[in-house]
C-alpha cells in the first residue's frame, strides 16, 4: 500500500529545502557553506579519498555540541521506531526465514525475543525501523538517514567493545556520508527510481562500522567501495515489505563491507567518482562538492526530522491544528458539534477514506485522524488500531468532520475550526505542522513518540530505561547495553 | 589489475555473436527462434509474472538433452574454478572476516576446511569461483551464468534434500533467467557500468533456489522483487578482489530473496518491467521479448562457453597453434630453434610482457605463453606458477618467440610458425582458439582443466570423485554428495 508520506513527501517537502538551513543555529553561515560547497572544485579522483580520510581522521570529541545533540535525538527516534515496527509481519516474516539458520545466534533483535547472527540482525532491525515509515527524514534527499546505519552499530556494539560516545559519533558520520552523497545526486537518482535510503544506506553503514573498527584510510577506501557495488532499492517496491527491507540489506551490506576491508579484501579508491563508479552509474547528475565541501564543518545531521505522527505527512497539519485546539480549550468531545478542516486539494486525494474499518485505513481518512486525534489527543501508531476504529465515540465525532478543499491553501497549511455546542467556533490556522524544519518536534514530543511506539513491544519501565540509555548514551561505557534493554 | 579477457572480452566475442545460435543442434531453428523472441509482443505488466509462471511450471524431465548435458558441463567447470580459486587472498581474507562471525558455520567452502553459514558459503563459493577469471561466459552478454546460481544451490542442498536432477535443473533455470534478462538489457546496461554478473545474477539465484524451495507463483513473483532491489556490481571494481564478490554477493542474495519469499515477504509483482522497476532503472533500453519469447524451448544454456586457458582470450588462439604443432610434431624444446608468432595489434598491446617475474605477470606476456605451452603442452592455472616462470628451460624458449603485428590478421586469428634445428618449417594457421563458440571444449578437455584447476586444493584421487560425481549429477539421490566431497 502505498502511504500518502511516500506520494507526497518530495512534493510537499522540497519547497521547503530554502529554509532548511534557516532552521539551524547559525543561519547565513550554514547557507553560505552550501552554496560553496556545491560550487568548490573537487579534485579529480579525490572524492572517496577525501571522504575516507575526513572518516578516519574524525574524532568524536570534534563534534559541535548541537550535533551531537541531534545525534541523540536521531537515536531516541531509531529506536523507538524499531521497538513500534518489531510485531510488524515483515520482521515476523524474516525472522521466521531467517532464525532456522542462526539458531546460536547471539545479538538483539529489538523489541523481539528472537536473536540472529549480527549481519542478519542489522537486516531484521533496520526493516523493523522503517516499516512503520514513521522514522527519521533528512529532508533535502528524503533519505531516512538511521535506518542503514544504526543497526549495523548496534549489531557491532554485541561484537565487540564500543562506548556511547564511539556509537553516536559513527551513527553521525554514517549519517553524514549518506546524505552528502545523496545530496550530490539528489533529484535525478530518486527520480529514476532509485530509493535513495537503501542505494546510498551502504556507504553509511559502511563508514560508520568502519569507524569503529578502527579502519585505516585505505581499508576504508575499500569499504567504501564494497559499499559502492551494493546498492540496494528500487521505489517500484514502496507498498510492498520489500521498501522497508531496503535500510536494512543497506546496513547488512554496510557492515559486510567494513568487516571485509578490515580483513584485507580490496576494492576501488575511487569508488564514488570514477568512470564506472557509483555516481556515474546510479545517477545522470553530480554535485561532488556536497560529498567533500566543509566536511567536519558543515553536518546534513543538523537537518534531520522526526514525524511526530504515525500517518502521512499530508495530514499532520490538520492534526496539530485539532491537537492545539484541544489543549487551548481543553475540549471534550460531547462539546463539539462540528469540525470544519480547510485544505489543500491533496487531502482528500490522498486521505478520502470515509469510513475506515481497520487500523491501517484510519491512516488514510483524514475524517478519522481528525476525531482520532481531537478525542484521544495523540496521533500515534496507537492511534491506528483496529479497536479504536470501531470505537462509537470516535466514528461518532468522526462523522461530523467537514473538509472544505480549497487551492489556495498550501500544501503545509490547515485551518480547523471547530463548533461548539455552546455556540462559540474555536479556529486554528497552521501554517507549518510539528515535525517539520520550521517547527522540530520538541525533546519530551519525542519522547513521548518513543514510549508510544516502545509500548508495543516493552513494558513501560523497560521503555523509560531504554530511553534513558538512548538520552544518555555519551555517558555509557558499553553502547551494546541498548541493545541489550531493547531486547523484549 | 586487468586482464586482457576483461578487456577485450566484448570487443572480440561480439562479433561473433550471429554464428552464435549456429553452433547448436538445429541452427535455423534456433534464428528464427531469437529473432521472434526479440519482435514478440509481450502484454504489459506480465513480464515477471510469465517469468515466474515458467519457473514454476517447469520440471526437470521437461529439459531436452542437449541442454542437461550443457548444464553438466556448466557444473563441472563451475566446481572446478571454485576448486581452483579457493586458495586465493580473495578467499582467504573474506574466510578471515566471517569465519569469527560463525563459528558454527556447517555449509561447505569448495576446497577449504573451514564452513561457514549458508548465506555466507554462498558468497565465498562465488568468489571462489570467479576469482581467477576461469569460469564460464554467456559471450552474447558476457555473463557469467553458473558464478551467482551454483553457490547458492549448493549452500541449499546442504540445509535440506535435493536430488541431482534438481540440482541440475535449477542450475540450468537461473542460468536462463540470468542471461535472458541480460540479453534484454545489453549492451547498454554493461556499457554505462554494470558488472552484468552481478547485476542480474540475484535473479537467477533466486529464481534457482526458489524452484528448489518449492515456491509458488506468488512467492516466486516476491523472491524475483527481492532480487530486483539488491543488483550487486559496479565495473570499476575490475581489477580488485571486489570482482570476484559480485557473482558471490548475488549468488547470496537471491538465495536470500528466495529464503524470505518462502517465508511470506512481500515485493512488487512487477519487479523487472515496472515504470520503476529494475529494467528501466538500470538501463536505457530493453528489449521484454528477449525475456519472455520461446520459455522452455530456446536455451540460452547452450550458449555457455568455458575457457580452455587460464589467460585471457586474445592469447587463445596462440596457445591453441602451439598445442596443436606440439601434438602433431611430437615436438621437444630442444628441437625448436625459433617461434614466431603473426598476431592482430591487441595481441602486444595487451600482453606484450617480455620478461615475466611472477606467475600472474604470466599471464601478460605472449612471449611466456606459448613457451610455456609448447613446453608442458598445457596452459591451465598451473603453468602461470612464479616457479615456472623462472624455469631455465621455459626463459631459453621464450626469448626465440617473436611476434609479426599484422592488422589484416583477426583478433581470433594466429598464425604460429616454428622452425626447428633440422631446418624444417612447420606452422599453424588458427582461425578460432577451442573454446570459442566455434570450436567448443571437448568434455575431455574440460576433464582435464577441472583437475588441472582442482589439484589446488584436492588429492588426484579426490578430484576425480569430485568429477565423476559433478558428471553423474543427473544420478545422485543427494546433490550435497558434490559440495561434501570438494571440502579440503
Amino acid at each position: 500500500m502505498r502511504t500518502p508520506s511516500e506520494v507526497h513527501s518530495r512534493r510537499g517537502f522540497l519547497r521547503g529545502t530554502a529554509a532548511l538551513y534557516a532552521a539551524g543555529s547559525n543561519v547565513e553561515a550554514q547557507e553560505r557553506a552550501t552554496q560553496q560547497a556545491t560550487e568548490q572544485a573537487v579534485a579529480p579522483g579525490e572524492v572517496t579519498r577525501t571522504l575516507a580520510r575526513y572518516l578516519v581522521a574524525a574524532k568524536p570529541g570534534d563534534l559541535p555540541e548541537n550535533v551531537r545533540r541531534e545525534g541523540v535525538r536521531t537515536l531516541v527516534n531509531w529506536v523507538g521506531c524499531a521497538l513500534g515496527g518489531s510485531k510488524e509481519d515483515a520482521v515476523s516474516n524474516s525472522l521466521a526465514a531467517l532464525t532456522p539458520i542462526y539458531p546460536g545466534g547471539k545479538t538483539t533483535i529489538l523489541g523481539r525475543r528472537e536473536k540472529l547472527d549480527p549481519l542478519h540482525a542489522a537486516l531484521v532491525n533496520g526493516i523493523s525501523s522503517h516499516v512503520l515509515d514513521f522514522d527519521d527524514t533528512h529532508l533535502k534527499t528524503v533519505i531516512h538517514p538511521a535506518g542503514p546505519v544504526a543497526p549495523a552499530l548496534l549489531a557491532l556494539a554485541e561484537q565487540q567493545k564500543v562506548t556511547g560516545p564511539e556509537l553516536l559519533h559513527a551513527l553521525v558520520l554514517g549519517c553524514e556520508v549518506e546524505c552528502r552523497i545523496g545530496n550530490a545526486v539528489y533529484p535525478q537518482h530518486y527520480d529514476v527510481g532509485w530509493h535513495i535510503t537503501g542505494s546510498v544506506g551502504p556507504f553509511g553503514a559502511a563508514a560508520a562500522a568502519g569507524k569503529l573498527l578502527g579502519l585505516d584510510e585505505q581499508k576504508m577506501l575499500w569499504a567504501l567501495g564494497l559499499a559502492a557495488s551494493q546498492p540496494v532499492g528500487l521505489r517500484e517496491m514502496f507498498g510492498s515489505m520489500t521498501k522497508s527491507f531496503h535500510p536494512g540489506r543497506a546496513a547488512q551490506n554496510g557492515l559486510t563491507a567494513a568487516l571485509l576491508a578490515s580483513h584485507g579484501f580490496t576494492s576501488s579508491e575511487q569508488a564514488i567518482e570514477a568512470k564506472r563508479g557509483w555516481a556515474n552509474v546510479l545517477s545522470t547528475s553530480r554535485k561532488y562538492g556536497e560529498i567533500t565541501g566543509q566536511l567536519g564543518q558543515r553536518f546534513e545531521t543538523l537537518l534531520n526530522t522526526y514525524k511526530p505522527f504515525a500517518c502521512g505527512i499530508v495530514t499532520h497539519p490538520t492534526i496539530d491544528g485539532c491537537l492545539t485546539l484541544r489543549a487551548a480549550y481543553k475540549l471534550k468531545p460531547e462539546q463539539m458539534e462540528s469540525v470544519e478542516l480547510t485544505v489543500h486539494p491533496l487531502v482528500p486525494e490522498l486521505t478520502g477514506k470515509t469510513a475506515p474499518t481497520v487500523g491501517l485505513e484510519g491512516k488514510f481518512s483524514i475524517y478519522y485522524i481528525a476525531a482520532v486525534a481531537l478525542i484521544t489527543g495523540a496521533a500515534g501508531q496507537s492511534q491506528f488500531t483496529d479497536k479504536l476504529v470501531h470505537d462509537p465515540g470516535v466514528i461518532g465525532l468522526r462523522d461530523k468532520v467537514h473538509l472544505i478543499v480549497d487551492k489556495a491553501m498550501k500544501e503545509d497549511q490547515t485551518r480547523v475550526s471547530i463548533r461548539l455546542t455552546d455556540g462559540r467556533v474555536v479556529t486554528q490556522m497552521v501554517e507549518h505542522a510539528v515535525g517539520s524544519v520550521e517547527k522540530p518536534m520538541t525533546d519530551a514530543a519525542l519522547d513521548a513518540k518513543f514510549l508510544d511506539l516502545a509500548s508495543v513491544a516493552l513494558s513501560p519501565v523497560r521503555a523509560r530505561k531504554v530511553l534513558a540509555l538512548c538520552r544518555q548514551v555519551e555517558t555509557l561505557p558499553d553502547a551494546a547495553a541498548i541493545a541489550r534493554a531493547a531486547a523484549a
